[in-house]
Order: C-alpha cells, then sequence, then structure tokens
C-alpha cells in the first residue's frame, strides 16, 4: 500500500489524497461501504463499483464466525470469495465482541466470548486477531483494541489505553504477510490526555496508517470532534488517517476538516433498509403518506441510478409491501449520497477552498430546515 | 398486439412466433417472469432486460390492494410506475382470490372476498377485473374467470366452466381500451369434453389470445399433459397459446410441443430463494454442506452473471448467513436458465425438429440420474 497527500486545504486540516493498492487506487478522502458478512447487504459487486467505490470494509468477526476465515483462505481470500475486485480493509472484530457477541471478558491475554449466533466459545488475542486478518486476505488489515463503551470511568479507559498499546505492539510482530497494510487504532475515550498518550504509543509502533477508535458510541457530536482536534495533529502528515464508525454527512464533513482520510459506516445501508434517504435538501423519509403519488425522483439533483430511473411513490410502495427490492435500491441511492459527498468535499479541497464548502453545507441546511419548516406548517394547513 | 407464427415442427405442435406489442417484441415460446407486487422479487428492470426477458407478469390482485389500481393510473400506469420499459400481462386476479384471499363467494355476479393483508371486504366483477387491468395498463390483460380447486366434482367444473363463458362475454364487452389485447381462459378441470367445451366457447367470444387456466393446481403431470392434448387443438393457430402458471422445465417442455406459446411461474424465483437452483445436469440445493468449500460455478455450462462470478461456496455462505443478496443471485441464476431454456427450444423448433431436443432433454435427465446416483453412493461410501 502507498499513500500519498496531493493537496492540503489552506485554513482548515482538510487534505486530498491518493491510497494505492494492490486491487486498485483510492482517491481519499473516501468512505467505505460495509460488508458484514461479504457483501453490502443486498448489493453486488458491480452495483457498488458503479456508486464509485473502491474500497469497502468487511467485518473479521462475523466472516471468522461464519464461513470461518480458514474457508475464504481456502477459497483464495476474500477478494476471490465475494468477487469484489477493488480494494478490502477488514476490522479486527474487536468492536462486535464488545458490542455484540456474549459474555465478553478481557484480559491481557486476549478477549473471550460466546458467539451471538450459537453461544459457542471463542477467545481471541491480538495475534489470532492478525491470523485471521491475514486468512481473509484484506489490502488492508486493522490491530487488535480494546474499545471501552462511553461514559466510562477514567481508569477504565486508561486501562484500555495501556492494553490496546499492548496489543498494537503484538500485532505487529505477529504479522507474516508483507502484502498487508496494517493500521494501528488510536483509544481514550473521552479524555485529550489519554487520547494523545495513545496515539503517541502507537505512532511509536510504526503502523502503515492510524485509525481513530472508539467514537461514534454515543457521545456527542461535540466531544467527537473535541477528540478528533486533540488527536489528528498526533498522527503523522504523511500516513492514512481513518475515523472508525462515522457517520452522517455533517460527522464526515467535520471529521475531513480535522484531517481525516477515511471513514467507514452502516448508515447508507442501514438507514436504507429503514426507508430514511439521504438527500441534498435533507433527509427523505420515504414511508411516509405524502409520498404515495408523489411521481419525483427522491432527489432531483442527484445522479444516482434510482433517482434516475424510479419515483418517491414506487420506492414508498416497495417499502410499504415489504419488497427485498426497496432495501437494494434505498441503498443503492443513500450509498451515491455518501460517494457523491466525498466527491464534492474531495473537489472542494481541491479548489484549495473546504472552510467555502463546509460554509455552503450548513447554509443550506438552515435553508432547509427553514423551507422544511414551511412545508409542514403548508401540509398542515 | 400483433401475433405470427413463424414456423411449426414437423413432427410435433411447437411452433415459433413473434408476439409484437407496444413495449417490444416477443419471440415465443416465451417465459414471463412473474412480478408479483412489481418487480420480481428483489430483482431491478435491467437484471430482468439482461436476462433476456421481454415480457413480464404482474398480479392484479396484488397490486389492486396494494398501492392500488387507481393510484398507479395516475402514475402513468405500470411502465412508467415500475420502470420497467418491456411488454407486461397481467392476470386478472381471479386465481388469488380463489387461492389467497379469505371468505371467497362465487356467484354468477362475482367474487366476493376478504384481503389476505387486513381482511377488507372486496367485491370482483367481470367488469371491475377488466376496469383495474385497465387502469394498471399493462399489454395483455386476461379475462376474469372461475379457477376450480382439483380435484372437483364434475359438476362444480361444469359450473365454474358455464360461468368462465358468462364472464368472458362480460369481459368482451365492458373492455374500453382498445391499445390492451385481451384474452380468455380455458377452465375444464382434468375433464376432456368440459375443456373442449370451454375452449370453443371461448373462442368463439374472439379473444386476441387463449390461455389454458386451472392447471398446475396439483394434478399430475399426465393429467396436464392429457388436457393440452384435447386443448390446444381447439385453440385458433393463429392466436397466442398460453399455459397459466406453468412451471417446472419439463412441464415447459411438453407444453411446447402441444403448442404452448406463453408462461409464467414463480418457480424460478421461488425456488431460487429457497436455494434450488436449476442447472442443466439437475438441481443444486446450495444449502447442502458439500457446496461449503466448492469453488465451481453452480452450472459450468451456463453462460449467466452469476455463474461467471460466483462460487458454489459463496452462494452457500450467503445462503447460510440469510443475505439478501443470496435471494437474487438464486433468482438471476434461475431465471436465466428458463430464459435460456425457451431460447434453445425455440432454436429448435426454427431447425425444424423438436422431437430431437425432446429426446436429448429426456436422454439428459437419464444419464443425469445414473451419475447422481453413483456419486450419491460415492459420497455415501
Amino acid at each position: 500500500m502507498n499513500f500519498q497527500v496531493d493537496q492540503t486545504d489552506r485554513l482548515t486540516s482538510a487534505r486530498r489524497g491518493t491510497l494505492k493498492t494492490a486491487h486498485g487506487t483510492i482517491e481519499t478522502p473516501a468512505f467505505m461501504p460495509v460488508g458484514t458478512l461479504g457483501p453490502v447487504k443486498g448489493l453486488d459487486p458491480r452495483e457498488l463499483d458503479e456508486l464509485g467505490f473502491r474500497l469497502m470494509l468487511n467485518n473479521a468477526y462475523h466472516l471468522y464466525l461464519r464461513p470461518g476465515h480458514k474457508v475464504i483462505a481456502e477459497l483464495g481470500g476474500l477478494h476471490r470469495f465475494t468477487g469484489w475486485p477493488g480494494a478490502i480493509l477488514t476490522d479486527s472484530g474487536g468492536f462486535q465482541m464488545f458490542s455484540l457477541a456474549r459474555l465478553c471478558r478481557v484480559t491481557d491475554d486476549g478477549v473471550s466470548f460466546q458467539s451471538h449466533l450459537d453461544g459457542s466459545a471463542h477467545f481471541i488475542t491480538p495475534e489470532t486477531a492478525i491470523e485471521i486478518q491475514e486468512a481473509l486476505g484484506a489490502d488492508i488489515i486493522m490491530a487488535f483494541d480494546q474499545c471501552v463503551a462511553l461514559p466510562a470511568e477514567t481508569e477504565a479507559v486508561r486501562d484500555a489505553v495501556r492494553r490496546t498499546a499492548l496489543w498494537a505492539a503484538r500485532c505487529q510482530s505477529s504479522r507474516r504477510r508483507a502484502d498487508q497494510a496494517l493500521f494501528g487504532i488510536v483509544q481514550g475515550g473521552l479524555e485529550a490526555e489519554l487520547r494523545v498518550a495513545s496515539a503517541r504509543e502507537l505512532v511509536g509502533l510504526q503502523f502503515d496508517g492510524y485509525a481513530v477508535g472508539g467514537l461514534s458510541v454515543g457521545e456527542s457530536k461535540a466531544d467527537m470532534y473535541r477528540m478528533l482536534d486533540v488527536t489528528t495533529p498526533e498522527l503523522p502528515a504523511k500516513k492514512p488517517r481513518y475515523l472508525m464508525g462515522v457517520g452522517m454527512p455533517e460527522n464526515l464533513l467535520e471529521a475531513v476538516t480535522r484531517g481525516i482520510d477515511l471513514f467507514d459506516c452502516v448508515v447508507p445501508s442501514r438507514h436504507g433498509r429503514t426507508g430514511w434517504l439521504f438527500t441534498t435538501f435533507g433527509r427523505v423519509l420515504i414511508k411516509q403518506a405524502r409520498y404515495q403519488r408523489d411521481e419525483s425522483p427522491v432527489d432531483p439533483a442527484c445522479g444516482c441510478m434510482v433517482c434516475a430511473r424510479y419515483s418517491r411513490a414506487y420506492l414508498h410502495h416497495l417499502y410499504h409491501v415489504k419488497e427485498m427490492l426497496a432495501s437494494r435500491l434505498n441503498t443503492i441511492h443513500n450509498l451515491w449520497y455518501f460517494s457523491d459527498f466525498m466527491r464534492r468535499m474531495r473537489l472542494a479541497i481541491g479548489e484549495g477552498d473546504f472552510s467555502a464548502f463546509r460554509d455552503a453545507f450548513y447554509r443550506q441546511r438552515r435553508e432547509q430546515a427553514v423551507s422544511e419548516a414551511c412545508e409542514e406548517d403548508w401540509r398542515e394547513a
């Protein structure tokens, strides 16, 4: 993997870069769609490609449980198994062990937990987390870290930071494959001092890239941004920076402003399945009765294939009758919004004035809020 | 609509034809995929088109209930609503009223029933069935008929035949749109005399095409073929003939042999969703453990995009983790099998020797059965 910062914004820490992998080149800042069990739910690789994505995320925890990393390795690794020709990043599985698995217990040795599927017992160490990810064969793999649920006592956060550094070193020294990039993960809860300490310890281990973990776990936006403010300056400018599990468009905007290059989140697909559609003028909840006879596309300003071909009325119908196609089309539309939003952010950085883009984003939000309020009044009248 | 028989087979009643509609030309014999609630479950129009389909079926019953034929009419009709640019046939809804709805009661006036969704009461007459289908706006619409569940008493079948003819005449005289073709439906259960009588009555009403209804409802294959043997010779050679709700590949083969031009069935999509895949060498049940590490495509002889891109192992995985994509890919593969099977039948008719094709089909089946049995022995050993 090779990363290069091509341009840095004048007034903010936003930067535009190029990430080269054996499975294609990714322009950053970039958003990674999430393929929990292989595919982004309901989508095929061709669709992801048409949406402009060149890098996606697969969950090591889920694929470790089903079909198993050894099966995938036997079948030639994730790219071949899933048919996705682009680049792949796998998370270490830690987050799911803490948030999804049952009876999760952490010691310095590793994490024991029971599968959320069948209750089977598992024990994962930093070494086995790397072994699993090497078997899966992604382009970028992640160090095994301890993510603490927020709010948390300072002592618990401090202990997780210590353990994360310990594990990070074990991950570094246990890797066997030279063809995968390994990223370290900064923890530290909502405490600036611990974030800085965690970042420094990880940077000392010389990873190929750095992630900010343990955010977007229920804290306020202000807290998230505050943590980014103190963390990203600690990370080497020449290495890619990845904010894990984030997020909503405004989170992406603020994180890019603070120098983040990579994101992943289930929001576009998960919200899509519930009928929440992202648009340039705010959200559209497609299940609302107001869309039943609405012939217009979800977003007239959108360039996606869903907006080109289908009406709000049809998407409303598909959602109401629980058609599988509803989830798929809604996900495609939302992923396009995210892909296009990243593209526009890259463009704005390229034009040398990201602040103007950011201002315009919030201006449009405010205007939209006003016009939505008016429309609601009108509809209620 | 314009239909032309281009070629008739030498030894059988199989024929190759061309059906021209305002939404494209269909080569017959043709199979129609079923879009119950608009789309074929999970598929978009582009996929159907890539699979070679130019004509699909939509269910009037389901669309009448949700979102309602008036909503669809307001939105410009089915083609515009669903984004399907090809031709559409709607069934009359009668079959679902008898098989799916609750408390269905039939009189000469029409059918009263309760929605299977919310128990709401409805009353549909031949006139309203036409009104609904004219609002939906398909290229081909179907007369309202009474389908009798089999086995049935002769008197019940005779009564349904009488009522079907009565309703057919009312459908003919109530239609308003000249741009839709209207097909009559032959009933008559498993009684040759009643089938012939029904066919003659309908032919007297001069429909644009004729369907054979009330089959594939639990009778034996031999009974189905026997009914086709007596019915199709009664139908005008110059009009398209449609066998409703059929079926499995061997049923299609036998019906084409007997002069049928059109088919519809949920088998490729419904079986696909349960992991039953059609191949040139018999069925593949993708959930079986034997496929977990099988790198080969579902059918090495298949030209579909699923076989081009994915392994049995991946489809096995997607099925086991209940990924939405499993249903979609399995449906695409199966529909390709059906589309390709129809194409091969048309080719065989074009080559002037359909019997040879039919013989080869059964020969392959027998050989396959032998080799499958051997393989099973080997696996069990």
